[in-house]
């Protein structure tokens, strides 16, 4: 069995990581929202470079490697496309990334931002993921996972050690798609007495499968966390974390999703893309039960959405 | 003469404030903006209560006064009526507020969300301004000014003191209307050696056009930041701070503010109005020099704004 990343990984993805990649801040909403009383700390982490938390574990995988001189390559629904494009930009080595052919407008944009021509092609993650291993087989670059990676992990993982300084939580609400994210997450808090509760929609439903199975296994991935949450089968180092480390892992509906963005805008004026108010949702439709006044860790993880598509009452 | 605010005014203010409205997040930008390498650090006062600073000044003139049975009333481009219709709602009294018949839709909006709703009538402020007046004789009404007011300046100064807990910086950039977020914030920074540099646009020109009269005087209000910033006429108060305190006073034409808007979403992911990304405006187009390394901090005052209106590229 492979080792997992820990805390001491997640602290020297840290240190790798200073004066590179943004301290995000946090809005504490000591107000509690949607008429639950608990203070909330959001984590705006949609504020990162690049738009999402994802440049933190593909920064933190390069820093980690020795570059090929055929660089690097990756695949994404989008975010770590751009996150990959950005970290490849910033070290000056080449970088091809395949995302799916229904990638979002705000997500190609992003990438090309970087100076990266994404390559297009395929339904959905796993397709573009098939591309990218076989380019890296071909040429020799360094392939770049998105989620099933220690290194990636461990990167994902410094959210949550800045959170825990900016603002100590009780209970950690975080959206899984392929995990990396969450298990960082995990993997920061070991030890610390935080909960975490893992956020998903019936439509990325990777976790909720994996513990069904009792081992990772394909779903099918739809709805409008797809192109954020959507990977078709979580990663096989996020999961040895996050079936252990996982108190509870909660649905939310498309519907609630949307509610979610809407009620960041309208009382915090914070714009997510819907899977980056995955944990949000998930604490507003009452399914994270909480211990009295506790406060409340929510990572608000991406922000990569055309600001026209938010839906206002 | 009457006395001015002082940074004991605004350390008064904030204690009185402490607890009913957030310590708005910064952020710092390490690898500067637009090409101008100087590290910045963003005040995000959008993300305040009530999606802008004004909310600061007004609850602080209530916290100071008796409050009449008639309640409260104020005149306002839209934010400050915002501000008066949250304060009067979190203190349990009556609101009336007085918008110009163009105010924006996201700030009636907020205003209806508060539970008040607004009059609306005349084409600027300064006609809502003279209806909130005779609507305080009339009854008897506790008039909040907007900005024209030792309390409210004092409040708004708050932001400043806030920043520079946060963030130590050597330049401070804020947009002025009326001049009361700019006169609270160089009350709070008094002594504190940081510069100042006040911004306004060409429809908005009321800082201008009193230094160049010598004294307040009448300016025509016009442009896209005329709902945000867009006060006929600079305050007493604020000017006898601003004319002694400020170190350059900077116009930004409107279509260099959608740039600064636009910009501030594609790098930071956040969404501001066009008067609310004034001073970053300011900085963006090279208005402001900066000495050596030093840090620049900006206010990004206001947030009320359809996402959908933001022009991207």
């Amino acid at each position: 069995m492979v080792r997992t990343p820990d805390r001491a990984d997640v602290e020297r993805a840290r240190k790798r990581l200073a004066g590179r990649i943004r301290r995000t801040p946090v809005l504490e909403v000591t107000e509690g929202l949607g008429g639950r009383p608990n203070p909330l700390v959001l984590k705006l982490e949609l504020l990162q470079q690049t738009g999402s938390f994802k440049v933190r574990g593909a920064l933190n995988r390069l820093l980690g490697a020795e570059i090929p001189r055929a660089g690097v390559v990756a695949a994404s629904g989008g975010n770590h496309a751009a996150a990959v494009a950005y970290a490849a930009s910033k070290l000056g080595v080449t970088a091809r990334v395949f995302m799916p052919a229904r990638a979002s407008a705000a997500k190609v944009a992003r990438v090309r931002g970087y100076g990266v021509e994404p390559v297009l092609g395929g339904a959905a993650y796993a397709d573009a993921r098939a591309a990218a291993l076989a380019e890296a087989s071909r040429t020799g670059a360094l392939d770049v996972p998105a989620f099933d990676d220690a290194e990636v992990v461990a990167g994902q993982g410094t959210v949550a050690l800045e959170l825990a300084e900016q603002a100590p939580f009780g209970t950690l609400v975080v959206a899984v798609g392929g995990g990396g994210l969450a298990a960082g997450c995990a993997a920061a808090l070991t030890g610390s007495g935080v909960r975490i509760v893992a956020v998903e929609t019936p439509g990325t439903r990777s976790l909720h499968a994996a513990l069904e199975a009792g081992t990772p296994v394909d779903v099918e991935v739809s709805g409008l966390a797809a192109d954020s949450l959507g990977a078709r089968r979580i990663g096989e180092l996020p999961f040895a974390i996050l079936q252990r480390a996982v108190e509870r892992v909660v649905l939310v509906e498309d519907d609630v999703l949307l509610a979610a963005q809407r009620t960041l805008w309208e009382s915090c004026r914070v714009l997510a893309e819907p899977g980056g108010a995955a944990a949000l949702a998930a604490w507003l439709s009452g399914q994270v039960s909480a211990r009295d006044g506790e406060r409340i860790g929510i990572v608000i993880c991406g922000g990569n959405v055309n600001p026209g598509s938010v839906v206002l009452e």
